[in-house]
């Protein structure tokens, strides 16, 4: 299975896509950057249009979306949730089944602590992924611990059916 | 100037359209709804493409859009939020221009007041557009409200530049 993980934003959205059967491997990874000095809509519309790219270019089977956080800094979950809602239609528009995941989620499947830090993080989607380095920029690290993440869960969920079936 | 006002939500999406000349005409209005049953990213795929209908039926020349107001109860900002960057698309994607107002400034513009109360705006609308009652249901007179703002700006625009030139 072919995943698309997507740490979306509108000025930096990070996307990273790894393909999971037996063992984890990244196919690619990076970050779209759009201008804070463009309005919201033409960052939305470049947005839509580069990621409806990447997503007929590499074919992923789904994809997997940080949502956002809703705490003190509500301008940032605003920005975020408008990024992830244009990311979400990219997705659905070309047919895809899109799965979101809140941040503590996501630090729960990859390091088995839901508030570990984002060093740990990147460490462990180094040793997941078999690469020498944790991968950079950091959004295109997050992108890729989603999409460990929704990789996770799907295992989680098959190894449960097994074992109901058994 | 045939306008298009939004009223943006994931359940609810108020929309209107008034032609501005002399005087202001309402086109048409009305809600598109979505089952709040259904996940996210379903709703905001019919948001967009119903969305995109009534922009290609009605050939509005501009767009309004209400901003989401960032108080306390930020996950209704979020909800606002994420409709109204799939609106934004739909208008971007037909080579619209958008522009966004607070619901402050929505106020300020068709009561001259920024603090006055819905039944008040909806007086405001009736009295503007010359319609025997109020329109109905609320979120399609909300989205009238932001047209008759956008419109009301575009004249201030109109008269200062001609004082200007004068």
């Amino acid at each position: 299975m072919r995943v698309l993980g997507i740490d979306p934003g509108t000025i930096r959205l990070g996307y990273g896509i790894i393909v999971g059967e037996e063992q984890m491997c990244m196919t690619c990874c990076g970050v779209l950057n759009f201008s804070s000095k463009k309005p919201i809509e033409t960052r939305l519309y470049s947005l839509y249009n580069e990621l409806s790219q990447i997503i007929a270019e590499h074919q992923p089977d789904e994809v997997a979306i940080e949502e956002p956080f809703v705490g003190r800094n509500t301008r940032s979950a605003l920005a975020i949730g408008r990024a992830q809602a244009v990311a979400m239609l990219a997705a659905t528009n070309q047919g895809l089944p899109v799965y979101r995941y809140s941040p503590t989620e996501i630090k729960q499947q990859t390091t088995n602590y839901g508030a570990s830090d984002k060093r740990q993080v990147q460490e462990m989607i180094r040793l997941q992924l078999g690469l020498p380095q944790p991968p950079q920029p950091s959004d295109a690290a997050d992108a890729l611990a989603t999409a460990i993440c929704h990789l996770q869960q799907r295992r989680l969920e098959f190894n449960i059916s097994s074992k109901l079936r058994a």
